[in-house]
């Protein structure tokens, strides 16, 4: 593998000295700017043997470069070990940006290179301003991969399919007309989106182009004239090739985008948002382009009321899912039998695929006992996976795709012998989580003004997580999608009624436990008042929390009686979908806590 | 009155004629973006007899129309009667924004003047694309009112004094190298500052040029090559002058401000921050200026251990000022002696100014009576004045500007019979003044991720209130500074150590009463884990809440402690300063809280 590397690093930089490019940045996207990509798209990875989710890689004609975040540090200097790529590790005092880093290592004069398609409009023109400022030349049309990668893997050709009125709750008509109306609001008679989720469910068509998230790799141009998909023509059989025609949108081959942006009339006026469109697209659009936000995540992000039922179902089946892994966990650790993190990954995925409307997971299960729960995107590998042992606390991070809804859960739970700490630690994630949950907020509240709620318990204690508290989550569709979300950094959005996001407060303490307790809510109506509209959160996640874990001496009477009214519920709704054994088992994992 | 307002109205409008400009906009500001200005700015108010604090003035051949937000409805609408001049309720629904309105009255090719002194950098050129864009052109440098209002009164006149550095702390000279050097930091080699908060505190210099606020009218530009203070010459006497010079600042008349900032080197690089910086100082500037944020807010934010101690000193003797005030009014009031709330004004400025080091008060005093209290900017005139009734709430906003701090404390009052809403109401308010002030938060949290800590009890029952939570406080200077705030609006300033700012959740029942308890508190380190430094609030005034008006059944025993342990520290403080028989009565009002 390391030869292969080296091989390839050289192979790019005949193309450097080719081209007259000093140094060339290789992303981890795709054209949509999607966080998860096809295998088509992992230049990144090929180029560098590095398989993290996250990291850039730089090459010049005597240095190649990754830089990579904290999650990464460890495994990225395992891969990178002996390939000549030089780890630089984001996020420490030392590490310059990467253009900084150019600015400082080339002579003025020099030619920066990378693949317009793979950087959005605001990214590259924030990159070439800086390169410009300093005597350095972007040259955003360099792209040798294909030449270098011969056994590249072709774009996703998964069929697509309509997702049906019956879950989506809103034709695709509807949705484009609504589009287009917005749109005109900001002066633009098209709208252009790339968004592979934005795309997916303005249309209500879904794919396997991706692993766990249900999208089809396409471009879409809603018109009043007609619209537009742009995607591999294979992937589109008779009937959703009807579906679509039926709804004003005929089909044209994804690899034509460039000569079909080109051909809009010249006095178009195309809506795309400038960091979701690609630089290249947007250098073709020139003039017709109207830089505004896209009408299509807001729209998306408010459930309507048949996706919200929907969700709610696929709440009870998770739920179910869920109750009977707890319960084969226990089952297996008492009766002495060999399971390892892995086991409790693939013991998810099989239950919940056996649950009615089950399309995939949403997200690769996270199952990490003791220290690994630690390590806040822990994936086990047949490298780093432990048995499970009968003491010590196990965090499972896992969901599922079903036609009807998208799921994303956490539970932490203790095998066994729970300690003060542990119980003290999950007591003060749980009343974050619990505060954050019952909370009531005037309309028009972001995310980041609530976000402190869910944390004060552990900051007066000096404790605290660096992730978000919650995400938006889409149906079916993404498990993580804007525009809202809770957390430290300041969004705009407003959590807004129909809104689905997570509620997920955490604690990591490393090389001892990770905790993160996470539900998905509802914004809904709570009340009018003559101080106007307040809303709160209805929890839609269906699972008991670990009893053993809560210690009440650090709990408010509205506290417990959060959790137990919770657990009636989770018991209420559960109870008449399982069998008489996994009915008594809830009874007692839902029984009432007390002091 | 009125016949005048028209006559004046009609006299802008032959320089409207002349000047060839269709509409002109006067705003209620001065040269340097000050809130409070001095008489000689009051254009707005001589044009169109409007007194009150906030509002803008639009003059068009055929109409005269004032903007002013919901505070003023009601006194604006009485103001402007039969002067011809229309009001513009701000923030309602049917109410455009001045520029969305002239852009609609207007025809195309029409010029709209404004003073480019009185537009900050940013404003102007905000308003001149918008013009520009729907085909108006901007006059900005059309400025008729000396000629029109002959009596105008003179800039302010009061002397300039040194600030002592046994209060300031640090020396002019030490400030100026900081501020150089983070200029420089920014490309620039001066900085000119127009903000007379930001002049006062970078030379140790005040005056009284502004009611409550002690500075004085003046530009600053600072250099390695020496400074130059530009104000009134008159108001700098020799000793002064000695001071200013011996710290490397030389004096120049106010008015030369036009001709000094064009003679600068063309080469010069001067920063300026653009929404504190005239369009008129910053068209001269032209391409010297280096558009960026001033270092000076957050160094004048972040207050040294001598003004710490000096603020704490003065908070003691402002303690003392509030207690005679409160016993005075329990005592006239059992006396049966007529009291309005101007002679609580009146009685708050007497005790303050018989304090040691008492120079002005820091804002006019608020006292509000019942329903007075809930006109949240509530200042008692003749007209509006009321006689106190032993039954009632009365809140108290006030505070003073001594030589070693200024206040800002807010008390609200039963006058007797408190009743089950006013309890409950006050003590809601009290449970989020008290979760703000015990907060520990990691260095790097804004005010606006801790606001909902402080209204999420408010908010759990459908109430609100609109103000902030908390402003920065001034050392001997403005009672409102920048940069950091706690509000429901994002400001990405971080609670610093050694800021002040003030902790005032409220609750306003239109109508029937106003709650708003007031404490400044100042930001110090809490603890440093293996999570980072932590920071929390040091409560800064003393001075006892209404014991008769907390409901003890709605609190927690954490809360019930927090105010057993303040009142127990505002006595240990307030007692060896106090009589006999005020240290009685402080004992009384300190007593701890039982259930």
């Amino acid at each position: 593998m390391k030869t292969e590397i080296i091989n390839r690093i050289n192979a790019l930089r005949v193309f450097l000295a080719q081209g007259n490019v000093q140094a060339v940045i290789i992303p981890q996207t795709d054209p949509h700017q999607s966080e998860y990509i096809a295998a088509h798209w992992e230049v990144r990875r090929f180029l560098s043997g590095f398989t993290g989710s996250a990291g850039t890689l730089v090459v010049t004609a005597d240095k190649a470069l990754l830089w990579t975040d904290s999650r990464y540090f460890i495994q990225a200097a395992a891969q990178l070990q002996d390939t000549g790529i030089e780890l630089m590790k984001e996020g420490l005092p030392g590490t310059p940006d990467i253009i900084d880093y150019l600015i400082k290592v080339l002579p003025k004069g020099s030619r920066v290179g990378f693949d317009g398609w793979l950087f959005s409009v605001d990214s590259a023109a924030r990159i070439a301003a800086q390169l410009e400022k300093h005597g350095l030349e972007a040259v955003t049309d360099f792209d040798p991969v294909d030449a270098i990668w011969p056994e590249r893997p072709l774009l996703p050709q998964a069929p697509i399919f309509v997702h049906d009125i019956k879950y989506a709750g809103e034709s695709a008509s509807d949705k484009i007309a609504k589009i287009l109306a917005k749109a005109k609001e900001e002066g633009a008679d098209a709208v252009f989106i790339s968004a592979l989720d934005e795309i997916a469910w303005t249309l209500n068509i879904r794919s396997r182009d991706v692993k766990c998230n249900p999208v089809a790799t396409a471009y879409l141009l809603l018109s009043p004239q007609g619209s537009t998909l742009l995607t591999d023509p294979a992937k589109v059989d008779d009937i959703t090739r009807a579906y679509l025609n039926d709804n004003g949108v005929k089909v044209e081959p994804y690899a034509t985008i460039a000569d079909f942006l080109a051909a809009l009339p010249a006095d178009a006026k195309v809506l795309a948002q400038p960091d979701k469109t690609s630089h290249a697209a947007g250098k073709i659009l020139g003039g017709r382009l109207v830089k505004a936000g896209s009408p299509v995540p807001m729209l998306k992000a408010c459930k309507n009321d048949i996706q919200v039922s929907g969700t709610r179902a696929a709440m009870e089946r998770d739920g179910v899912a869920m109750v009977r892994a707890l319960m084969e966990i226990e089952r297996g650790l008492k009766a002495g039998e060999k399971m390892t993190e892995i086991t409790i990954s693939d013991l998810l995925t099989d239950l919940r695929s056996k649950q009615d409307l089950y399309f995939d997971n949403s997200f690769d299960t996270i199952a990490g006992f003791r220290d690994h729960g630690a390590i806040v995107h822990y994936t086990a590998t047949e490298a780093t996976d432990v048995e499970l042992q009968p003491d010590g606390l196990l965090l499972i991070d896992s969901g599922a795709q079903y036609l009807d809804g998208t799921t994303d859960i956490t539970r932490t739970i203790s095998l066994g012998n729970p300690t003060d700490l542990q119980r003290h630690d999950f007591t003060l994630v749980m009343k974050g989580h619990i505060a954050l949950g019952s909370m009531i907020f005037p309309a028009g509240t972001t995310g980041h003004q609530l976000d402190a709620i869910a944390r004060q318990f552990l900051w007066q204690e000096g404790l605290s997580y660096l992730h978000g508290t919650g995400h938006g989550v889409g149906h079916f569709l993404n498990v993580h999608e804007g525009p809202q979300s809770i957390r430290l950094n300041h969004v705009p959005t407003p959590l807004t009624p129909g809104m689905i996001t997570s509620n997920e407060p955490g604690l990591y303490r490393e090389g001892v436990h990770g905790i993160r307790c996470e539900n998905l809510v509802l914004t809904v109506p709570a009340m009018t008042t003559e101080f106007g509209e307040f809303l709160r959160f209805e929890t839609l996640t269906l699972c008991p929390f670990d009893r053993s874990l809560f210690d009440t001496s650090l709990m408010t009477d509205e506290e417990i009686a959060w959790v137990n009214a919770y657990h009636a519920e989770v018991r209420e709704r559960l109870t008449p979908m399982l069998t008489a054994d996994e009915a008594a088992w809830l009874a007692v994992a839902t029984a009432p806590l007390r002091r």
